[in-house]
């Protein structure tokens, strides 16, 4: 069994993947023939492929996010490895393997983050405001599980969300620490809220986001996870005038700062100012590790990571020489 | 019985007024004396004033937005006129004068705005739409019968938001006839939703508003709106996923059309691109109106307008001469 | 006969054809061959299509803009539906073909439309103003009849320029009606010059733009319909420095709003102010009408419209249940 | 005769100055007293004054802008110079006092500048182009003679207008010869045509303007010179589409650049460029200029200068050495 | 000896204050007479104050940031509490008082914050790193010890420069250990250089800023600390090309993130975007905690903060209820 | 010999040429065959040409900016000239051609425009100015013998950086001359050193810039330039407080006038002002010279230019009727 990344030039191999994209091609010739420009991809990268002789019956066989057992050969084609795929099917049960294992995903066990999640949920000390982050998380809890945190621009990929609000609460917790005048409660809440409605925006499968959910594009959401704390709130008989739900909407429509960025209010509170700086700093360093782990590490630059102002991100190599561990 | 806008250099006289602006000053002899520095008003204009002898008695009197009977002298002082408060005094049940005689206000008599609102809502076919316009009226109506429609920006005055909302119905009938691809239920919603929390995002009284709301500042009208709808649908017993819900919300989240002037979504359906336009055209023509209303007939410049792009409009006084009337 | 919309994938047939573009390429083989990558439209819409042997007569024959004759089938490639063209010719007068059957227009005959605008025109009841319009209309008069109102942004077709000064003379119309305090000869001949020098900034043909003028680049509409209204006055003998003139000059030249948008001043008269924003109420919601009409009604989404904003619309598709009609 | 300038504290002095500035105000006394606030200029500079004991005759004698005979003394107030005025009179045929010696100019004369630009303006070898230009330099002969370049931004004195051409005529007969792919009648056309129109956007008095035109507030001084070359043309008999008559309309109408800054088209020919930053190069020194000439000689650092970036400009106090004299 | 914030209304007291600001002024009588207007203040607050009879010994006496000693009442003047001086006395050195008890200072002992650095830099493992971070404290380690961080902006006060040092380097600790392949040494080295020239940039005493040096107008701190590593370089006797000064100079040049916040080059190694955001959340927290502290506990809103984007900041008020603690 | 500008359809020739761009791409064919996609060029202009037969020794001898002697004919291929390169080989020493013969190059020989700028420096009086400019001059003197200005932007080719330092140098003498206010001394050194760091920016060969420099992005050319100042002044023992290394950090560090355009400080001097100024108008009249020179003289429109906010320039074609020579 052969990963990707282990693949060289003139090897002959077999082996499991995930057909990630598929495209039916024409040849120019007279009459053309149908092909496939394929990538395959595991968990360790992905590598362009072709298959020549395409039947009928393998149009209607093989389909993206499929997995394959391919027989192949590498080849150098201007001068980037392509695989040309001599025999292919789909996977059988008996093959024993499981699409979870060919993806990107999260360093930590989706099962570990939410739980995580919700730890930090019951260390929410004020009633009313654990109630209400208890509700929004039981209207996701299953796609959190898998969800990534958005479509290219970080944390994209098998439980990104999740993950993402892990390591916010990490730095929650520490900011708390540094400055008591902070709420944690209220903290802590903003961070579980502030992305909770993403998996109703957007339209996910095993943590790649195909489409926005036309009600994501119609409302966003930052308005879905407000008017989910609204819904909270009737729900379970808690006062719509109360100042922890004022507090919550407070948070949540205003974590992203600028209009131009899609607040319709800017933070007005401490802990919405803590929220917004947490969350940018959360991701975009996210931003940077993400794209010098899939770049190789013969490369001294990344390619332009937009959410950075477009720019590339250089692999400093200093190595590492504190006197104490960090 | 004078009307300010009467009052002439020189005048001695005796009238009713509503106390706008008051605020103690001391005079620079030594030992400083108190005077009230003043703004009186009535329907047809306002004008400074000042009281020179001011006894412990009358700073606990006398306050802003209060109706007095002041007998005074009209003085020319840096060339403006300015009145000499002699005596003054509170008004009492017997004057027989009511506040709203001297506030600015709508064209149109409060009752007959909000009835024309509820007329319009009857005329929604949609039984989902209508109903939640009509639960949204309902937490606001009392409000609507003299609400302005902003701080300053434009329709600040008496039943100004009402007066707003009447003038885009009827453009909206207008635009449904012209063009049939939009939705009548709609848009006419829209137009009664589109403002409908600025009652709550900001405190007036006899349509001057005084300050925003905490529940303002921190949500804005537009997403306490947007809850709104969700309550209503929750309290009517509509479903949260009706497309009706959604097309609702999507026209109040996006009628101010980019993110940099509040709308944390933009225009996406015909009926919100409308809308936006509806707004915009009523607010800026209102703003036009208003301003040269309140500049007097000599002065062919009105003082600048921060809604136009902080410029001053002309009075062309070229006049109508059209063979039919319009 | 068969319209383009009505073709299914397989069909044989014969029909009359407009040639909207067509580009000689090679095939990859060895020698090269030459064939036609040719876009057939009619009135319904438009499809691909190949000519594969292609004569040195044949390039010297078919060019974009031309009617012709096709025979041809219907295939699939590439998940879209194309033209295979067996014969191809030019028409002939004995066909009884006509061009302007084969391409998208206003709704309304251009000859009712330049009636309409001369109606309006007949209506201004201020003879200088009168004049003035008259002159303007009369150096382009005929193009009136078929020019588009812009290149690709709204009422890009055949006679959309004067089907958007129609409806924004109704519109006009109607908001003198509701404010009175506006000169309705100055609105409605503002209408009607604010665009009338589109016809020189672009090369049209058909109610298509191909490019734009050397003296539209270099001058832009808004300054040569400027210096059309001082041509007028010169040539019709009235005083340059009239109030008229200068009202008229100002409503042309602010009536895009910004100076980024083109104005090199901003409205400053009640109706330039007017005369812009019924200028983007018809413009943008034209674009959302196109959009839509031009989109199957099985997509709920439009393609992105660069004048929104970028946005998509989506088709919100509740039926329109108004008690009464619009 | 004490320049004001060489004005020292405790100074009793005698002398001609222009009452620039003349507000009549009023003691905190009761009853109140009018006084004159006051400020005096000559060539040298500017002082504020205080006149104590107004008579009503003297508030109908003493205005803005006219020459006056001052006995007075000079204190300090505030630790800056300010002048005790103890008798005031208007001057009289018989003082010899000329208004012109006692504001600020160009440091040439009128009559050259004038001369010189008629000089540029004869070396136009085009016909066409000297014709248009000879027409729009009579519009405004006059004017030119002591009209400033704008109200505060750059050459806001005496006969600016014309030392701002001069010297743009001068840097454009050196970059003509730098670059003889320049066609000098055009860009020494462009630079005289640029911002002919001035003088009929502003109102101003001995080089001071007071206010902006009704017509160059609804149309710029841009849109302004360009109908002056339309009328030029028409008068003079040149057709309407010559190229000669559409390449100076390019050359006003984009001269700003940008559209934010006033042009309706940006720079598209060699001609036009070259005229933009001739024009940014020339202002902006003479803002700096201006700037340092004006602030103390003790002083570092000017005022801040609104059209530098809002900066102020640090007088670096290294001497020349330069081997060779510039 | 009483606090400031202690003083009542009818107060009588005596005590030291520090003159923090001093105009004199002159009352409207005739003859006018001087009298100062003082602000006085300590470590609780500040509050103004009148000195009517001022002599000119007192005028050469009393400057700005000067100790006093002080006899008085408080009076309440137009709704504040103000107060009337009746004996005022410079202090001596038997008094026994110390300027620095009277101003507003980090909430940690200088010594304790420059230890604190010290210490980080101690911890930087790469000798070059450390050698360069070493000789930039060395050129302002003695303003460390009282430089604020910012003129308003943020930590506006004695020490406030080391004190966000400090804080940042805790951060910066944290989030090494929460992302292993950021490099220590070079963030923190970062976090201690990115403002270490500001000392040079400001011009500051006692921790209050009263204007920018010349130096840092023209040249800006980020540019100085620049310039100071290829110093620090070259004198000890580091390689110019040493990837390790390429990088510090990256992490300095980029810390303001985007051009039009001041910085040439924008974040492109993981540290860089780290030392941005982490900087970022520090000075935005800081801005919320200071405005909190320095508004009286009954009010809900501070006043407007310039670098929240000039919103005020509500302070909840909804108490701690963490099931642990922070 | 034949330059490629004068090549035509059907010319069979000889001739040798500089290979700027060379691809190796495969036919369609089964199995595909390697051919070479290549760019011709010489010093009159280039054109596209294919070698279909290449064998994997060509693939190892040629690549790009290599000089080539080319047998072939010349097609056209849709519509556009292309050579068919029958066929090829790398040139000798025997063969006589100087690869700088073939290559797009400032006006004047390098060699001149080096002496000049010495000249330049020679003339600078300021003994400590003139040792700064020398040892910056030192650092690059070879590649200023060579290098572009920048990669696409403006005067990028063989010694185009020399070139736009000689224009600039003759303007500032200009300036200097019309304004004696400025110090010719600063403003010469400041051109000299405005782009000294651009060598060090980009890397580049034969006036072609391939990409930028590490240190290129990660510190640009201005903080380059500044810490070379700084380094200067070091080496060459002058005191870094001297005024005048302030004085060239500004004029170095402002130049590109705005944060967003990349300068961290704004232009404070009267010399920095200047400076701005003149680099803006000889690189922008650059730019026009250029993209006319490069554009076949029949087109009357250049492609659009970046620099100049995207537009196109028109080619005016109205001729130089000057009476007197400029």
């Amino acid at each position: 069994m052969t990963l990707i990344k282990q693949l060289n030039s003139q090897d002959e191999f077999v082996g499991f993947y995930l057909l990630k994209e598929l495209d039916v091609k024409q040849t120019n010739g007279t009459p053309p023939k149908d092909y496939f420009d394929i990538v395959l991809c595991d968990s360790s990268g992905q590598m362009p492929a072709k298959y020549w002789d395409v039947s009928s019956t393998d149009k209607e066989t093989f389909f993206p996010m499929g997995l394959v057992k391919v027989q192949g050969t590498v080849l150098t084609y201007r001068e980037r490895l392509q695989i040309k795929i001599s025999r292919i099917r789909k996977t059988e049960p008996d093959d024993g393997v499981n699409i979870t294992d060919f993806i990107r995903s999260a360093p930590i066990r989706p099962v570990d983050l939410v739980y995580a999640i919700k730890q930090a949920m019951e260390k929410i000390g004020d009633p009313e405001i654990r109630t209400i982050v208890s509700f929004c998380i039981g209207k996701v809890e299953e796609k959190l599980m898998h969800y990534p945190a958005a479509k290219t621009h970080h944390h994209a990929y098998f439980a990104g969300l999740a993950y993402h609000m892990v390591r916010m609460l990490e730095l929650g917790e520490f900011i708390c620490k540094q400055r008591p005048f902070l709420n944690p409660d209220l903290l802590q809440a903003g961070i579980i809220l502030h992305d909770i409605a993403k998996p109703e925006e957007m339209i996910a499968q095993l943590g790649i986001v195909s489409e926005y959910s036309v009600r994501g594009k119609l409302m966003g959401h930052i308005s879905m996870a407000s008017n989910w704390i609204t819904e909270a709130a009737i729900r379970e008989g808690i006062a719509l005038d109360s100042d922890r739900v004022l507090a919550l909407q407070h948070l949540v429509l205003s974590h992203h700062n600028l209009g131009e960025w899609g607040s319709p209010v800017q933070p007005q509170t401490a802990e919405a100012v803590a929220l917004h700086h947490i969350d940018a700093l959360d991701a975009k360093l996210q931003m940077v590790e993400d794209a010098l782990d899939t770049t190789p590490e013969t490369e001294p630059w990344t390619p332009m990571i937009r959410g950075l102002e477009n720019k590339a991100v250089y692999r400093t190599n200093i190595p590492r020489a504190a006197l104490e561990s960090y």
